[in-house]
């Protein structure tokens, strides 16, 4: 097998032509949610196939109810190569408001941004930019001797609609996509333009819906009031129960499998470079919140939260009404790390509810669905290659940073194939993805493609 | 001057005629809130100045930015005879839905109701049957020598609409209608069918709505739940503090100006013949809520109460959005008794939220009136001699009843001429005003009458 200097090599020199090839991709406006443009994601993925096969490897455009997923098998030549699972996605969002774009958001081109060149168009950033950085790294291995892994690609398009039919294709295709050891994920950000990162956690979410009711219908206040029972002040209490004054969940046992940060994380975090008055400035706050003690990076990433995500009950137009209610409804979401059971919280939170209904409040509870956290474990070996690999490429440690959101691909993956996913992308905070005038770095595609040559081939021992 | 029973002979033998004028009054469709029926408001006011120049009294019927109001005067012949001011409405409420009526609701008619005969037609009960008792009440004096008391009639076209033009018309006629001593208002009801009532004590309302703002704008949950204040939290902790574990208003001062019934009313009510199982299976309800160890008619009529009307944050259509919002907001109402001063409610209320704001979380209140609690004094002259008027007109005492709903115009009364009220109406709780087929008894009717000429003549001494 070629050393990685010659793939590293291999890279540069053709990074014209590997930028030329991203922007065929960019032209095409493969917008998802929009059925005007159902031809156009059809038309990328067999562009993305077209690739895979140009590159030797097995690839078919796979129908879904929705837009087709591509999946492509590649071998590595060595028999006990590790085998990864790689996903992507070529569906972008809609390009409105065009009229904010400085150019035609479909013609991809080559700008001079704040921090050197960018490719500027949608999808650049999300996702096919990092899509393509995997697929040029495969293909400086090719014109090297071939793949240190064997690589399974999975391109599906209607990640920006919330990937409807992908759980279906995994039970599908469970035999077919099990087989790889591990997932990498390139749908992620670097810490920042120096620093790469390595997402090792994101939060699960069990989301509740309760609907108190009181009496039978909504009464006038003045010629009901006192001795008839007001649903919402049933609920603000139970709202206003679930915190203590540290900003701690009151729920029993909701602190079960929720592990302190091992020290050495601990340490890497409070070194990351992150101004949190900064970061609370731009939400026009001054102080953390939350749990007494713990900065915002720690809660967000690693902390377990309860929050109400809305409320509603009696009149709310404008002016006053003399109501008394017959019914007031909250939207509960409950943020998870560790090994919180989602199930054992919800069951917790609806008891405490139920606890707290007076006589004759009835409570209805609608769930919305629940997955438990994520998380790599810090002692995996992949994780151990990748970190290694990244160091390499960027000088300097990958940072190891959590998602306080959930990324419902990852969370299928791990519960629709039994695989964790490492999750690695070189996307900028400031690269405008959903938004008007969104751009790549030249930078992340070109250090991008570099950094998933040297993963592979770390991944590969 | 004639004997009362001459007056009431009287009545009784030109109840055919009174039932005739009352028909000609009901078959005016003075709808108020509906600009189609303005000539009929006018036709209405006219017919009533007319009745009252009829009996040889002044009337005007007055312009108001609305529906115009009449204004009537009568002098007794007595010098020393005591003045009152009789306060009715001539509008009523649509008749819609037209469909459920059976028969026209501005046809009026005699009908054999379930406890013998009624007057069937929109506004019979609310408020143009009431109103006629008082004016035939009059009729029967002026057939008997003139009435005992010196009278001024007003009678407004608004009421049904919130009265918009009625203070500003009391300000601007202050001279003319505050000579009365005592204002007689005819729009309540009976206890039962078999017992007047008397209504002695409205409850105020204050009304306060609060904005609590957190962040600087809507975020994900995901991203930013753990350190980010939600302001839905801080209503609600804001909205369970209001009360203690007892259902008492936990404000500071709330309290003061609150008085404990006098133990005669206290004795009385609890011997009226009020179902309290039967009146909470109506609204759902199988408990008394609110203030431990209180009834339902003391905390209606006689308690001040803190009641959410309606609260809103975050997002409140269907299934979920994980959305930590930046407002929520809620209106509070007080119902108010005895000398409770609404301005220091407010102010305390405002002084409690501020008290609750969390580091970042910022509230602005939006006032939407107040005004306090009227109650005639339970030792007052007037009220005991009503009170052995509708003894002796119907054979048993009056009940002194409060009403928990506030009745604008008497606080006008109040606040505008310095004028309590005396609240004397024969309405029964199955009229169905403001619903299909409004009827009034034709005993309300007939002994409402009956009643009103002896109120005045015992007014008289």
């Amino acid at each position: 097998m070629a050393s990685i200097d010659a793939i590293l090599n291999t890279i540069d020199a053709n990074l014209p032509a590997s930028t030329k090839r991203l922007f065929d991709l960019l032209s095409i406006p493969s917008v998802s949610t929009d059925p005007a443009y159902t031809q156009h994601c059809l038309r990328a993925a067999n562009w993305l196939a077209d690739e895979l096969k140009g590159l030797g490897y097995s690839a078919e455009v796979r129908e879904t109810p929705g837009h087709p997923i591509v999946v492509g098998h590649a071998r590595a030549k060595r028999k006990d190569a590790p085998h990864v699972l790689f996903y992507g996605h070529y569906d972008v969002q809609p390009a409105d408001p065009l009229e904010l774009w400085r150019s035609d958001p479909f013609a991809p081109r080559l700008a001079d941004g704040k921090d050197g060149k960018e490719i500027v168009a949608r999808g650049a950033s999300d996702d096919k930019g990092q899509l393509m950085t995997f697929v040029e790294a495969c293909r400086a291995f090719e014109a090297n001797g071939g793949l240190p892994c064997s690589v399974t690609f999975l391109f599906e398009g209607e990640e920006e609609t919330g990937s409807p039919s992908l759980p279906d294709f995994l039970a599908a295709h469970k035999a077919e996509l099990s087989e790889p050891a591990i997932a990498l994920v390139c749908d992620t950000g670097m810490w920042n333009a120096s620093t790469p990162a390595i997402t090792v956690m994101l939060r699960g979410l069990a989301q509740e819906e309760v609907i108190i009711t009181g009496p039978s219908h909504d009464l006038h206040s003045g010629m009901f009031g006192g001795p008839v029972l007001n649903p919402i002040h049933v609920l603000a209490k139970i709202v206003a129960d679930l915190h203590d004054a540290e900003g701690k969940v009151t729920l029993p046992g909701f602190y079960a499998g929720v592990p302190e940060l091992p020290e050495d994380i601990a340490e890497q975090w409070r070194n990351l470079e992150f101004d949190e008055r900064a970061f609370l400035a731009g939400l026009g706050l001054t102080h953390v919140g939350g749990e007494a003690g713990r900065g915002v990076i720690e809660q967000i990433w690693a902390r377990p939260t309860c929050d109400v995500n809305g409320i509603v009950g009696g009149y709310t137009g404008k002016g006053s009404k003399t109501v008394l209610p017959a019914q007031a409804s909250a939207k509960f979401s409950f943020r998870l790390v560790g090994s919180q059971d989602p199930k054992a919280v919800m069951e917790s939170f609806r008891a405490f509810v139920r606890e707290r209904l007076p006589a004759d409040a009835k409570a209805e509870f609608i769930s919305h669905g629940a997955s438990g956290a994520l998380q790599l474990p810090f002692g995996s070996e992949a994780l151990s290659r990748a970190r290694r690999a990244l160091a390499e490429e960027w000088g300097k440690d990958a940072a190891l940073v959590g998602c306080g959101g959930s990324i419902p691909i990852v969370g299928a993956f791990k519960r629709d194939l039994g695989m964790d996913a490492l999750m690695i992308g070189f996307a900028l905070e400031d690269d405008r993805i959903h938004s008007p005038n969104e751009k790549y770095s030249y930078t992340s595609f070109h250090k991008g493609t570099r950094s998933w040559a040297r993963v592979l081939d770390a991944l590969a021992g």
